[in-house]
């Protein structure tokens, strides 16, 4: 098993403890480009406006436009690089509303923003707090592509008592 | 745009009006390797559990397992292959309760399972129709390692009058 307590985990800066309703976080950036979006969908999304620009533009989407499932994992790079690495997280359960508002096009900047929306300690588990945050992710032109409220367990610094 | 009618769209097999509540579909199986489960988290979740066994070994896993995002990847490419090519999908607003019941391992051979819950005309689109389906997962042992509810809008062989 991972180290328990903060003496164990220097790597750590964000605790459960840490983490307060309301807040919000910045998580960066990055940008996929159109080989990138051709390579994800190759292996796991071969629908036609994900692997070319012609048949992108031929469909609703009006151009070659990135797999959703590669718009949600470009977020978890940006969710585990710039918080989990720094946090105790202990995993996830799962997520609820994911909802792909805007196509994503190669060459998109997309911006990730984490805001806590709910907090409360496991009754079963002194050591462990659960999270429910919200996930946004908006591209250069500030249009929202992404949203979606996942559930996450951190370690707690010290444990109920 | 696509074509938008049978006759120019003879490689849709199942349209709108063909898929029912309550029908289930088998869509086939799939294996991810060590190598698979590793590179897909070097890109886009490098949590430790998810880029070696010995990481795996100390986590709550018991061993390396699949970033859930690539479960989910890996579920939309059966989905992608053996659905929907067929079919006259127009794309996924979004997602609802997506949970992570058990770990992937590399090697687990894994079963998708759709099943239709809803089924409504588009208010706003005669041409279409939006299907909520339930996604379920299985690994070789029977347990459910991903269920996820999806929205679905697809084509319909005649528009409504």
């Amino acid at each position: 098993m991972t180290a328990t307590t903060p003496e164990q985990s220097p790597h750590i800066k964000v605790w459960w403890e840490d983490m307060e309703v309301g807040q919000v976080i910045d998580l960066g950036s990055l940008s996929p480009t159109a080989e990138e979006i051709v390579a994800f969908a190759t292996q796991f999304d071969p629908q036609p406006f994900h692997l070319s620009e012609e048949a992108g533009k031929a469909s609703v989407f009006g151009g070659l436009c990135a797999s959703g499932w590669h718009t949600c994992s470009l977020a978890m790079r940006l969710m585990v690089t710039n918080f989990l690495h720094q946090s105790s997280s202990l995993g996830s359960p799962g997520l609820e509303n994911i909802r792909w508002l805007k196509p994503v096009f190669p060459g998109d900047t997309l911006s990730l923003r984490q805001a806590v929306l709910e907090k409360r300690p496991m009754s079963k588990r002194p050591d462990v707090g659960l999270l429910r945050t919200q996930w946004e992710m908006f591209n250069q032109r500030g249009d929202q592509v992404l949203h979606m409220e996942g559930y996450g367990m951190f370690r707690r610094r010290s444990p109920a008592t």
